[in-house]
């Protein structure tokens, strides 16, 4: 690839289903220039229940599809393939790489005065411990509080996130959390976001809630000056392409609701085959 | 395979993750002479939001490895997968293969006084028409009213089974069930025996539960004598192997409170091989 074919190369984002979309708006926010192609692995979600050998496969899968499509960078969209498998496929491959868990991380530390961080995400998330030794990483006086929600991403994608259960059930889980003194809190599953107004109504205005998909951008329009990667061509239309590995019809609806603009067709990969 | 070893040979049973062990248990109590071989998708857990192409696939796989441990008969004990692969897998594999929703649908028959019968069930299930099709087919009289939801099967497996929420987001799925007349309701997702209790006192004495699991065995139990493959060698001890596609713990602590008997070992199976 020459260095032109190269900036006008695509994105490559990835999330297990159609969370990652909220990182992808994130990125036609900032990098409007930029060409994307998105996978998300609706055959096989979720991954927040599942083990890191399973995920780290699943995401290698994804990037061998990904770099197909001749991508110049990817982003895993996704907080449990960044947590689980991000250490792994950036050394396997020949294409730079980021997560959504450095940039989140990050932006927790800088957000919090009182040294005390609250992570919420799924329980492969959690259980990886991946937010507080980052988070640890860039400030070992930082306390992280760290707690799984498995039940939030079916809430979300179940259409229920208005409803009086979900109140309930964010109760449920972040109590101890809410009684506890964090003064940031990570929304660490890509979901999240989306019941972003009802978790900030039950944890209070005191708590700044951080939303990694604005910092991944940051990351990624970084990544791509430095590169000397950025497309410039602004005068084009930049180009948008799906793919799911299952054609779930919800895919499109989702995407719809997430997206500043009409998600158009989706294609199906049999991503089993990478 | 001479005819002592065929009826020596295992029984075949998969479900998407560990519902289906709640058919597995329903087999080993009414056929405890029989050898079991369980295989639970838990890398690609759940199928209910999937599509039929999709589910199709994994359940062609799956089948393809059962009969790598030489199996007998198969029960598809996922009604996601017998709704929506049943017709296609038969045809295409020279085991015999049964799921639950013929079993279930001629119980639900059996039981209604009113011709008025209740589904419940996933997504895919529900989407597929398939328990209507089949008890209309035995019996055109019979009104039959399907609701999916999709929300029963976390709530269960995120341990929710006693929590009030789930008190509530079964009014909110049952209601209009409930407000019509149907005289028995199917459960027709293997994770719904789990929530019996509180469905139960939700819809009253009035109506008869049926579990698809208890006609199944029984069924199978009809298959292995007219094809005079059961294993009639009591004395010696029956032999249970489980296989997932993914490590979940959760897949041991789960069959733990499932079965009668402690779960051995799981083995893992890299599934997308077969």
């Amino acid at each position: 690839m020459n260095d032109k074919c190269k900036n006008s190369a695509p994105i490559g984002v990835f999330d297990s289903g159609v969370g990652g979309l909220t990182v992808v708006r994130e990125i036609v926010r900032q990098l409007p220039d930029e060409n994307i192609v998105y996978f998300g692995d609706t055959a096989r979600v979720p991954y927040g229940s599942k083990s890191k050998n399973t995920i780290i496969r699943f995401s290698e899968q994804i990037i061998r599809f990904l770099k197909t499509k001749d991508v110049k960078a990817i982003v895993i969209a996704c907080n449990t393939a960044s947590a689980l498998a991000l250490d792994a496929v950036r050394h396997e491959f020949d294409v730079p790489i980021i997560g959504v868990v450095i940039p989140g991380a990050r932006a927790a530390v800088e957000a919090t005065q009182d040294n005390k961080v609250g992570v919420i995400g799924t329980d492969a998330t959690v259980q990886s411990g991946m937010y507080t030794k980052i988070i640890q990483g860039m400030n070992p006086d930082i306390q992280v509080i760290e707690k799984a929600c498995p039940l939030f991403v079916p809430l979300v994608e179940e259409g229920f996130k208005e409803h009086v259960v979900t109140e309930e059930i964010i109760e449920y889980y972040l109590q101890s959390m809410k009684e506890s003194d964090i003064d940031a809190m990570i929304l660490g599953c890509t979901h999240y976001p989306l019941l972003r107004s009802k978790i900030r109504s039950y944890m209070g205005e005191r708590i700044q809630i951080v939303n990694p998909a604005y910092e991944t951008a940051m990351d990624l329009k970084q990544l791509l000056k430095e590169g000397n990667m950025a497309n410039d061509r602004s005068k084009m239309h930049s180009h948008y392409e799906f793919y799911v590995s299952d054609t779930a019809e919800k895919f499109r609806q989702f995407a719809n609701t997430v997206m500043p603009f009409d998600v158009p067709e989706t294609n199906v990969v049999n991503i089993e085959e990478y």
